[in-house]
Formats: C-alpha cells, structure tokens, sequence
C-alpha cells in the first residue's frame, strides 16, 4: 500500500486540504486496487481548527504517520508562523528527504520555500502570494500564470481551489488519465462558475 | 445577523459540504459587513464522520442551533438510510416551514424529495442519482442537465463539486455578483480540470 498524507495545521485554509482530499479519497476508496490510501497528519494529531472555523482530525500525528509516498502541503493564514518554525521547516527537510512526491497548495509553497526546497526550481502559489514566494528564495523561478506546475518530483498549486486539479493532475501521474477522468466524473466536476 | 447553515451526517460526502462552506465562510469572513454568518449543525452537534473517512466537527446540534435563513443538505453514501428516517424528514418538513431559503448538493435532494418538498418543483441531484429522484416523486421536473436548479426559495444542485458553483450563485442572490466575483478570485477558482 503507498500513501498520501495531507497535513494540517491551525488556521491551514479548508479547501486547500479538503479539495484535494475528496479527489483522493474518492479515488481510493473506490479503487482499492490502485493500492493508494489517503489519510491526513498534523504535527499533535487529533482535532485542528482550520482558517475559516472548521475544526477537522487528523489521522495521525508527525510521530505516528505512516511513511509517506506523497505529502500534500496546504496553505491558509496559518503558514505565516510557520515560515519561522524551525521545527516546521525541519520537519518538512526531513520529508523532503524521504517522501518521493512533495506537492503543496496555495500558500503552502511559501513553507517550502522557507525551507530551501524551492531552490532553483519554478513554483508557484496563490495569485496574491507570488511576489512573497519570489521575495522568499529569489532563485525560484515564479510560475505566475500556472494551475500547478509540475517539476517531477515536486508539484505546486495556485491557490485554494487550484488543489482540486492538482490532485486529478496526481491520479494521471500515479495511474492514469482514464482513472483521473473515472474521478472526476463520480464528483461531477464539470466547474461552471455562475460569475 | 443572517445565518447559513450547513447540515452534517454521518457519511455525507466531504466536498459537497466542505465545498460551500469554503466558499461561504471565505464571503462571510472576509466581508462580516454584509451581515451573513455560516455554521454547521448536526442532529446530536460534535464530531461527524463523513463518507471518505475524514471528521468535522458540527458547531451545533438541531437541538441548539440558531434560527436559520439559509439551509444547506449535502449528499452522500449517508443520505440513504435517512430517506426512511421519520425524524429526519419531519426535522427537514419542520425547517422548511421557517427556512426562507432551503438548498440541497447531490443527493442532498432526495432527502428533500422524501420529504415531500420537491412536489412539482424542478430539482436536480448527482447525474447518478437523477432516477432515484425521479422514482421518490414522480412530479419532480427533474433537470438532467443542469449544474443547479433555483426555483426561488429552493435550489437543489448537481454533484459534489456543483456545491460550489451553487454556493457562488447564493452569494449573487444574497449580495449581489460584484461579491460572488470577489470571492471567486479570493479562493482562486479558475478551475482548469487536467483531465
């Protein structure tokens, strides 16, 4: 069995997690046989209080999550403190050196950045963050009109909802395109923005 | 203060809730102006475990939420045995006679179709769900194509993802387009489906 592990952290913006949860869940669950799981981590465990005053488990804690094939890093209001947490960014070097696939969304790329990750790679991040994750690590080439850019082993998203297509993106590289499409039919995404 | 509230149960699906509520907490967070608050409530309040595995927590239960002037139901695996629950269609009977604004995402309308609140009304559901809606009341006008159906004070939409495409379209309803717009760019919602 390889695993996803998304994580959360206080005040971590909901969509950024849960979007891409649902995409990969629904795809696990419905297809075991693929022989993902999905589950999701944050550093104490337990219940963490999202940007917007949802309140979600977590699965596992830092110590106790399984290894991890790939690792989903949201972002929300919650990075900032992070972006100076020398635990967090060690933490997140740790995986790096480990964990295969490192994706994040939205401003999760700036933890990445923080932490040296992005070095000379192109990225990118929520719309009103690019110019945050230049001033971060100014080697990042800044992918300011991107969906998500895909460096192989390393993938970040725009912001928010942009996680949504990142993940399907996901099940095209560990899969296929045909199962991203099975997916994104049993979600009926077929976006229609009434604005 | 204006409420929206979103039902949770168990085995919901996540995106069909979590889905609006990022859209309708980004709005009433980010412009508290406007005078609209959302929460979550469910029958007994507390953690709820939804369809792919991941718990929210409920901000309060039927018992003791506020009243409401926007009720959301999701869909899920979870809507089935409620369709047979007679506490949970009279709850929803109840609500409707006090709720000027009921909404469904998914199989959210089949509950609403059990309860006898789609009578002669056009509705639509998940594109896998259109003939059981059909077959719970054969004088719904069900719409098979359509992303969300508003008929004034009922709006039923499509799968998961339309929740948020529906959420959009409350937020042109109960403000106006120039804020849907905003919230549209806040979250980043320029989806591009990689597949």
């Amino acid at each position: 069995m390889k695993r996803l592990g998304i994580v959360l952290f206080p005040d971590a913006e909901e969509l950024d997690a849960i979007g891409p949860w649902e995409v990969l869940a629904f795809w696990t669950r419905s297809y075991p046989d693929d022989g993902y799981a999905v589950t999701c981590l944050s550093r104490a465990g337990g219940p963490v209080p999202l940007a917007k005053g949802l309140t979600v488990q977590a699965h596992h804690s830092f110590a106790d999550a399984p290894p991890l094939d790939v690792l989903l890093y949201p972002g929300g209001q919650g990075i900032a403190p992070l972006l100076q947490d020398e635990r967090e960014l060690d933490w997140v070097r740790t995986q790096r050196a480990v964990v295969p696939l490192m994706t994040s969304v939205c401003t999760g790329s700036l933890l990445y950045a923080a932490a040296g990750l992005l070095a000379g790679r192109p990225a990118t991040s929520h719309w009103a963050s690019l110019d945050v994750l230049a001033g971060l690590d100014p080697s990042i080439d800044v992918r300011r009109d991107a969906r998500f850019v895909d460096d192989g082993d390393l993938i970040t998203a725009a912001g928010v909802s942009a996680g949504i297509d990142m993940a399907l993106h996901l099940i095209v590289r560990l899969v296929g395109a045909d199962r991203a499409r099975q997916v994104r039919r049993g979600i009926q995404y077929d976006p229609a923005p009434p604005v």
